[in-house]
């Protein structure tokens, strides 16, 4: 059975890490930044020596084709992102798209050819860290999120990303978003926690996910010198925020293994030393994996906001701005895979999306299958994030498979 | 008696307080951003139109000389600060500068000579909102705070202190920081607070202060994805950091009128919505009236960062990086204050700073009076911060007064 050549696949992740590489040994590339910039020519270098085209999309997303022989037939397409949070790992989107180069390195070492096109995708803006929303180049993409929106997104410093793609000046064709039907899509991704690892298993299959409603809490106190304004006079937004962090923190931590919350991101005004803040935005998430549960964390989380502000004489207004699942895995596309896993001799367990990815959003619009390989230290979105070069070959192989029995 | 003109005093308050006017009626000039600088020129003006020589020094702080009679004689000196916190008033500090303009504008209106000297001064970064520490250019001046060091503090943006003074490029001598004496500092100022006008006095004569520690409390936690990340497997640094900032308000609030505790500013590290926050660096302080309280409150701190630590497995370091008080106050100075409150018919109080201000370091260096006029709405460091124009006008009498007694 043809499979990934493990050494090549784990150079090239690791050369590809090298771009942005932090001193604890993650990565960071914030979404078209300078460094990203980078990591998508490095890509761009590798698939042209393939003797593929690329095409990039008016929203950053980078495709390479590989011909099949029916021109009729919808395109196979595996990747992931390269973008990073600001100080992630090597492995979170990386080994998705250096996986599938591997597997369209492999079909030209044996000069394959499939009947369908086999297409690499590198989506752009998946993490959000930099420009919210999070799988920003599937998303619109699939149609999910309008071009002009997302276009005009802005980061901290008021770059939107209309002007951050041009900023990165990339040559070849530029196409239209989306557009255009899939065959199938594949993607394989470091598991962003311990389960796999845990239960000793080499491969999670997708199978469903929590439910996560994003908000942002807007706490409007009142600004006052932080010394002759009395105690009893204060409405102190930080203050106010912070018991809602906490009060979040508590609504997750109550669901044991079944539920998370968040608070991890916040706004400050004025945020400077002499000032009582007036106002703190809270982005904050709730996530469960039945619908009943988090109708409850919904109604805690209204509670909190509400009695905080009662309590502290500050306004708090909670906006719902994002939701995920649950979504609609492939049973299909997940038994094809597991096949290939029996195959390859590898185990495999069934497994929740507990984040987005960007095959969350294309699950709606064409057969996906989302599959995992293990994390050894359990962690993520941390310059610790490892897998073993052994791990990520057998994810590699399963792509391998998976991508020639899809595109025949 | 002679008495300052209310309604030019008034007038050039509020043409001052029209320079980084905001929204909401109050002021925004960050330290030597282009506002203060502009400020900075308006005053130059209205100074250069009293025929006044005016020198810069290396720090900033300006300085403009009417000659005495006396040349062996060392000068009186006025004033106060321009610079404002990010969403400020038209009051704090810009008053005590206007004020002392009032004063030198009246003794030439008069042509009065004096045998000492009188210079208004406006010291440069007081608010330390931009810069750290506030009271930069007094402090610098009397040798309490290196030069160098103040050359090289930055703002959020790495621009030093010697660069923005660079930008601001202006006119006029410079010349060295400090190193010669004043006969007497004296400065007016609006109440920061509520109490000049819950007790109905119009002066607040400042007889001494809160003692005040200044903290930062450096947590670090652990970096993970928010989502498959157990709630179990977490050590979020702003989770503890939200407990920190709590048990600090608590520790104030347990002191009534006699304390105050801060958390106003936080540095957040990542601070996007996809990582669990691995550090979080919170500046807080401590305020007491006596020094065995704040002994206690410290503790009581300490303790709060041990706790924290060790219930949630994350680091907390807490440094201390300033202090003031408790300050000498010069009891001579402060009764020829009151004396020419009583001769203007003004009822006075005593009260402390809770705050640092321009004369406090300043006290240190030569006889200083620091009095303050009520605040119509009991804020400060706030836009609704206000004092109406005969509040405005009685304390610019008594600086008249008082500087006249100084100077002979």
């Amino acid at each position: 059975m043809l499979k990934a050549n493990p050494e090549r696949l784990w150079d090239a992740l690791m050369e590809l890490g090298r771009i942005g590489e932090t001193p604890g040994g993650g990565a960071r590339r914030l979404a078209m930044d300078a460094l990203d910039g980078e990591a998508r020519a490095l890509l761009r270098r590798w698939l042209a020596e393939l003797g593929l085209a690329v095409a990039t999309d008016r929203l950053g997303n980078i495709f390479a084709r590989r011909e099949g022989t029916d021109p009729d037939a919808d395109p196979v397409v595996i990747g992931s992102h390269l973008d990073t949070v600001p100080t992630g790992g090597k492995f979170d989107g990386a080994y998705g798209v250096i996986a599938a180069l591997e597997v369209l390195r492999r079909m030209a070492d044996e000069g394959l050819a499939t009947r369908a096109s086999v297409e690499l995708v590198i989506w752009n803006n998946e993490e959000g860290a930099r420009f919210s929303p999070m799988t920003m180049g599937s998303s619109v993409f699939v149609g999910d999120v309008a071009l002009d929106f997302a276009l005009s997104r802005t980061d901290p410093d008021g770059v939107t990303v209309a002007q951050a793609l041009e900023a990165l000046d990339e040559p070849g064709e530029t196409v239209a978003v989306g557009g255009r039907p899939f065959a199938a899509y594949l993607e394989t991704h470091i598991e962003q926690g311990p389960l796999l690892k845990e239960a000793g298993k080499d491969i999670g299959v997708v199978t469903g996910s929590f439910r996560a409603r994003y908000f942002v809490a807007s706490v409007t106190g009142e600004a006052g010198h932080v010394g002759p304004t009395l105690m009893e006079q204060r409405h102190d937004a930080l203050a106010a925020a912070a018991e809602l962090i906490l009060g979040i923190e508590a609504i997750g931590r109550a669901r044991g293994r079944d539920g998370r919350s968040n608070a991890p991101h916040l706004e400050l005004s004025p945020n400077v030393r002499g000032v009582i803040p007036n106002a703190v935005r809270v982005s904050c998430d709730i996530r469960h994996v039945e619908a009943g549960p988090l109708a409850e964390m919904e109604a805690e989380l209204r509670a909190l906001c509400e009695r905080v502000a009662a309590e502290r004489g500050v306004r708090v207004e909670l906006a719902q701005y994002f939701a995920f699942g649950p979504i609609d895995c492939h049973a299909a596309m997940n038994d094809m895979v597991r096949g290939c896993c029996e195959e390859l001799g590898l185990s495999t367990m069934d497994i929740l999306a507990v984040a987005s990815h960007d095959a969350i959003p294309i699950m709606g619009y064409c057969p996906t299958a989302l599959f995992f390989i293990p994390s050894e230290t359990g962690i993520s979105h941390n310059e610790a994030e490892w897998s073993t070069p052994e791990q990520c070959a057998a994810g590699a192989d399963v792509l391998l498979a998976a991508t020639l029995r899809a595109a025949g």
